[in-house]
């Protein structure tokens, strides 16, 4: 009697949140402090002081009817035009109020921006691995998903499987960087590289294959030589899906945007999709507080220290113990070589030292494991000893 | 290159926004206080203190972390408990916070339990006069979407019309109490017809025809008479669609309600479907913070002695000068009958007087116009001359 693919989706726990019930369970038996769940990436660092300020400050200052009425679909005018300032100013973007779209969150922002793009017959394509949503969105919106490898052990896109696969059906790309789940981040040679790949496909077919850039980790990157490259700089058929979920540290508040880049092919054709999208999945329009809060906070950050510190500890110590990680960059994630092909049962196994992480099955990248450290410091130091127990049990070669 | 459908969803300016611009416009030229703006349904009265005194609290006393954080997907827990609680007390409801879905919103509550509900083939049925999105919402959904009049004159349900309409591919009839744009309430006996009906046809057709309950206005009555029912009392196979945008004063902030009457068929697996809308839909949660400050306001309502004043100055107004409108229990607006049948050519000529309105051609009931009341009692005052020299144009017949 109900639709069937969405009682599929809501019935079908996901892997992480099983683990999460899970973490609960021990936690009840053996005490919270004694289960080191690595498994959610949700924030573990507050909002940075200006979130709440705001909120006060506002509150206080706008009349109730005007700060808590209906904004336009797309936003509030002056929010957006802040925000696109701040986007000029930051990245010498050629980017204005009127190219901006609030959302509420990534989610969002991606849901919209496929169901405005994608036509009978469209193909999007992502280098795994991915976030596990994007194919539940693809498919959302009508669209055919179809995952391509990166290069192995770097996760950096493989061009020669992007050259394979692309063909005219392919409607967009959706990157994402720093990545989810691996932590890496595509600078500015890859995204040139990109870029001019895809030009070339464009001048082939006749029409543009669109770049869905994902960035809800943007500001999270931890060392100064890391430079995440502003897409819209590199290649003009972008839509950036932003969220201040993790820079801000506000996931549940839902606030994010789209930017369609005015250099894209048909720029202002897509807005207007987007703003159709918008409306009949039924958003009206993004939360109006936050709206304010975010264009007041906008390039602020929660205390990154914390997780620059996290992932020097936990990547320092797991190498240590001799497991194999790509270098992360950015994001909040560990993205670690399962010791045997199995992931899931590496996963079981971890759970006898109460070790809580995710499978890299469920990004589309079998044979490797998800590990957040976007936890207390504290956690990751009185993990390292068990990790270093459950390494001895695959006896690998450890590391001076 | 983009979605055909979304670009016109997007590109197609609504007629309440057209008339918006117009305002805009005119107030440039001629000064604000001389346009008589009476589009728009966005509440005109302040959020109650309870509001902004709860956010400010909230803030204040729950860490960043957990305030800001997600939620599960349905809502929080505690904050779901509040309101069914609430909700027990106030109409002995059968009804628990594991029958709560959180949602951004009247709009989202809708689009979610439509995607939740719909299978290839299925009929929505509403009753005109409806509010324009449904439509949309509807075939967004892959529904088809089927208006019936209401009974000429007093809006309540033509149920020899719906008889005629019923079949067994209908999923669902969409009831909209206190109504948008009528004002009309269904009252405890048409409610019992209806479901006596509906109850027949699940008995003939062996399974359910659901009702989709839309209910924004549920809190905005005025007198004491008026009784609005607990549709899930007198039905089971019932989805109640809230949302505080109306009653809270709070349509910016995107944040409501479905419930699922537990005693509805199949009602488990409708829940789990709504959770599979939501996520496909790309809704992760509903705003954390409003989801506190909901559960803590939840059965309070702005001052709706200002609404109460607005409609008596207004219909006692209009009628007094000859036209026809039915009395209205509930919600913001009045639904008038346009002195000749062509209410466009009625709503250009009230341009004239700058007073501004709405077809009701855009809510499935041509020779209507709506005229919303959710304005400041200072506007009516000074509107009444214009709506008499209005009145004289068509030669109406003046009552004492």
């Amino acid at each position: 009697m109900v639709n069937k693919k969405m009682y599929a989706l809501g019935s079908r726990r996901s892997v992480i949140r099983e683990i999460f019930e899970y973490a609960k369970k021990r936690a009840a038996e053996i005490g919270g402090e004694n289960v080191f769940d690595f498994s959610i990436g949700n924030p573990s660092v507050p909002a940075p002081a200006c979130v709440d300020e705001a909120i006060e400050r506002i509150v206080r200052e706008i009349p109730s009817v005007r700060l808590h009425g209906y904004t336009s679909a797309q936003g509030d005018k002056d929010c957006r035009d802040k925000i696109a300032a701040n986007l000029r100013a930051r990245f010498g973007a050629d980017i204005s109020g009127d190219d901006f779209y609030f959302t509420c969150g990534a989610a969002a922002s991606l849901t919209i921006s496929l169901h405005a793009l994608a036509c009978p017959g469209d193909e999007f394509l992502v280098f795994a691995p991915y976030f596990a949503e994007y194919k539940v969105f693809v498919e959302g919106a009508g669209g055919k998903f179809t995952p391509l490898p990166s290069e192995d052990g770097t996760f950096q896109p493989d061009f020669a499987a992007l050259e394979r696969a692309m063909n005219p059906s392919v409607k967009a790309l959706i990157v994402n960087s720093p990545n989810n789940p691996s932590g890496v981040v595509y600078g500015e040679e890859t995204i040139g590289r990109l870029a001019a790949f895809l030009r070339g496909k464009k001048k082939e077919y006749g029409h543009p294959v669109y770049l869905i850039t994902d960035e809800p980790y943007r500001e999270l990157v931890y060392d100064k030589k890391t430079k995440v490259p502003f897409i819209p700089n590199y290649y003009d058929d972008t839509l950036v899906c932003y969220s201040y979920s993790k820079s801000l540290s506000l996931p549940g508040e839902r606030i994010g945007y789209i930017a369609v880049s005015p250099r894209a092919a048909d720029a202002k054709a897509v807005y207007a999709a987007i703003c159709g999208a918008g409306r009949m999945l039924g958003f009206v329009c993004a939360p109006a507080l936050f709206q304010r809060v975010a264009a007041e906070c906008d390039g602020k950050t929660a205390d990154l220290e914390v997780y620059r510190r996290n992932r020097d500890l936990l990547y320092g110590g797991l190498t240590a113990c001799g497991f194999s990680c790509v270098y992360p960059d950015g994001a909040f994630y560990l993205f670690v070589r399962s010791p045997k092909p199995d992931a899931n049962a590496f996963c079981e196994r971890a759970k006898k030292y109460e070790l809580l992480f995710v499978s890299g099955d469920d990004f589309g990248c079998p044979g490797y494991v998800r590990i957040a450290y976007c936890v207390s410091t504290e956690q990751i130091r009185r993990a390292l000893p068990l990790f270093k127990a459950l390494a001895a049990e695959y006896s690998l070669p450890k590391v001076k």
